[in-house]
């Protein structure tokens, strides 16, 4: 057995064309494109080229296949596994597209059909995870006869693991375990082992409802089927991993407002022109928030110690209101916030806004009363401190309630609608108060 | 086939018994303890505890198993795989798995002797995650026999679907999957079909590490060796499911500075507990911040509309560094940084931020003087502005990648950091740069 080196340092096509296709994957997605594009094509003379255009990124992908002439790209993605493919072409120019399918139809009509029928849902969904190369057979053959179809078949279908028993329109009735149907004695009909308790995926599912039925259940395979019944295709586990992976960076970068496409080695350019947009938009709200201490500018005059309690009272009203957003978001991503939930989860938050703001605030308080020996300052510092971390508990779980509730993502931009509300409500309470008490501070 | 209703709303065990495992442990879940413990025991007595413990989350399982008879505890441990078993042992009191081992190994002394062995790795490793319970065969035997050997232990091996090849010394020579094993000719010899270049984890690496490996070879299943080639155990793609959802999770919550343990569902009294001491540190840290226009105090007094472009600068800083947090953090999770990539990323932070520093300082510069009709505000907020959002940028990377150079977790309360950074520079800034200018605000 050889052991793996950190990575891949010759760049000899043919022995490149040995190592496993995420290996060459990782070295085509390192080179400058020109050279990517080069090692590509002689890739494609080994016939290697397709295996490794499967574990790139699909965008990545595209990029170099645009680069191939026209045959080349065509040809490499004929060979491709169907789903990987369709997520190929998916970020392609819809006219190269309709242009790569009738090449295609000329040299695979069969799998010009299945791409064009993938390419027909969305790829964030069960449909267009999906593979359409799964084994499907009829009830009442042998097990026996079964595993002969297998080897017959076995170079076409993904994933073999389980097979599908179908009736002749197409419909699922069970599914055995291909570890059951080698276990089995040979004469055993499909229909008396196969469990007929199916979980299945609807084409129309979202990728992370997808992914919560495999983390719930642990299969390495899933069957997508119409509301008939009928089996259009399976999702792999290991299609899986890659969209739980995606799907977190998605939900912590709309927490963090950041742009979803950046990655650290993102060109500076780009980073500039994908973030300065948020900028502006975060700037926007910190002039509504502005608005309140400009509105008393006079009185913070007079008062100046006001200002230094704003940042104190606006940050832990935003920090609160954070923890909330976060464990309420990440729980509705895992499923585990039923709809009925959130009133339940208001009423909590409302109460431990009231505590925790209870403890900082009388803290806060106590600070601003020992320094500058006025009892009213620390009255106006803790009352403005309590309402605000209620304030940001409570906002901090209807940000991403609501967002539900209205079909929008939970994550999104929640934190800077979270701080215009924590900023913007704290600053008009501290200010409010002190106008209030402005005779005795 | 049954079609999947939204729960399981019968609470009857011997029609519960019938259904999956995974929606078993669900409604155990869900249940108060007291009756889920009641529900727990005639599962048991109907031989179905095991399996359904097994989907549970290890410390939830953990709670049930302290509440039963210690004989019924130990036969369920006895009955799940050893993983699994493993994982609800690391939950429970010291003194109470030495006494779980000690009655196991008058029952299943084999068992005792793997799980001690496992309980000697940390949870959160590859020795942790991995299963004992493999397939190995010798390189000479034929495709049936191999079969054969398979019918026999099939009920044992947690994953059949890859059969590994080891010499007399349990050294990993090669894996078959085992749809080459059924697809090839019967008589062929295992040593034919294996292959030799075997992807394989030590016991040591780190559960994002063995996710990574997963995620970039897509198998269903990875051996674990040790030093010397001896084959340990293997870790399932299924348990990874887990760990990538969890390592996201907590990854989200150290950033928002959430509390590991808490979920949606956890009662206010611990959230309480568990929020609170972070409302503290970052009460703390804000405080530090706050001393800033405490000491310019007398400054804002004279020039109070410094009050209201403080938190508007300080906000700025902070979120131009949570952008970079965010994209340098993940960066490093998912394995993106390679270790001499620092000081590119920091040097493009510097860059980044004195361009976005530009536009946004550009401005809220002006918006600054077209209020005031002051130039020299003007020029003070511009100035302050871009400075502290170099100071988020660069401030952004260093924090993650120090935390890293230092073997910390890089997403480790990296949020408080920054925004201490940021809040307290910026506030300088402009204060400083205010005082220097006071004679012409």
């Amino acid at each position: 057995m050889e052991e793996r080196k950190g990575g891949v340092a010759t760049l000899d096509p043919r022995e490149l064309a040995k190592r496993h296709p995420a290996e060459v994957a990782e070295v085509l997605q390192e080179l400058p494109e020109k050279e990517a594009v080069k090692l590509l094509r002689e890739l494609y003379k080994l016939r290697a080229a397709a295996d490794s255009l499967e574990e790139m990124d699909p965008d990545e992908a595209a990029e170099l296949l645009e680069e191939l002439p026209e045959r080349e790209a065509t040809a490499i993605l004929s060979r491709m596994e169907p789903d990987d493919a369709a997520d190929v072409l998916e970020e392609l120019p819809r006219a190269e597209v309709d242009e790569i399918l009738d090449r295609l139809r000329e040299i695979n009509p069969r799998k010009a059909e299945i791409l064009k029928r993938l390419l027909e849902y969305p790829p964030d969904t069960a449909g267009g995870l999906m593979s359409p190369e799964f084994v499907a057979l009829p009830a009442d053959i042998t097990c026996q006869e079964a595993i002969e179809r297998l080897r017959r078949i076995a170079q076409e279908a993904e994933n073999i693991y389980y097979t599908y028993v179908v009736d002749q329109e197409g419909r699922l009735l069970g599914v055995i375990a291909l570890r059951d149907l080698v276990l089995s004695p040979p004469d055993t009909k499909l229909r008396e082992i196969m469990l007929t308790d199916v979980v299945t995926l609807r084409p129309e599912m979202s990728a992370e409802e997808v992914a919560r039925e495999f983390d719930k259940y642990g299969y390495l395979a899933l069957p997508v089927v119409d509301k008939d019944g009928v089996l259009l295709g399976i999702v792999t586990v290991d299609d899986i991993l890659d969209v739980i992976t995606e799907e977190a960076t998605e939900d912590m970068y709309k927490m963090a407002n950041v742009p979803r496409e950046e990655r650290v080695d993102t060109p500076w350019y780009e980073s500039l022109k994908m973030r300065l947009p948020w900028l502006y938009f975060n700037l926007f709200t910190a002039f509504i928030a502005a608005s309140v201490p400009a509105a008393f500018e006079s009185l913070i005059s007079r008062i100046a110690v006001l200002a230094v309690f704003m940042p104190i009272i606006a940050g832990q009203g935003g920090n609160t209101g954070m923890q909330t957003v976060t464990i309420v978001t990440r729980g509705i991503a895992l499923g585990e916030v039923p709809k009925g939930r959130g009133l339940w989860i208001l009423i909590k938050e409302f109460f431990l806004g009231l505590l925790n703001g209870l403890a900082i605030g009388v803290t806060t308080g106590a600070v601003a009363y020992a320094w500058k020996r006025n009892p009213y300052l620390g009255l106006v510092v803790f009352l403005a401190m309590m309402g605000n971390m209620v304030i940001g508990s409570v906002t901090g779980a209807l940000i991403p309630l609501t967002l539900r509730a209205l079909r929008l993502d939970p994550a999104l931009a929640s934190s800077i609608f979270l701080t215009t509300f924590t900023d913007t409500l704290g600053f008009f309470l501290l200010l409010g108060l002190g106008y209030v008490f402005r005779g005795y501070l």
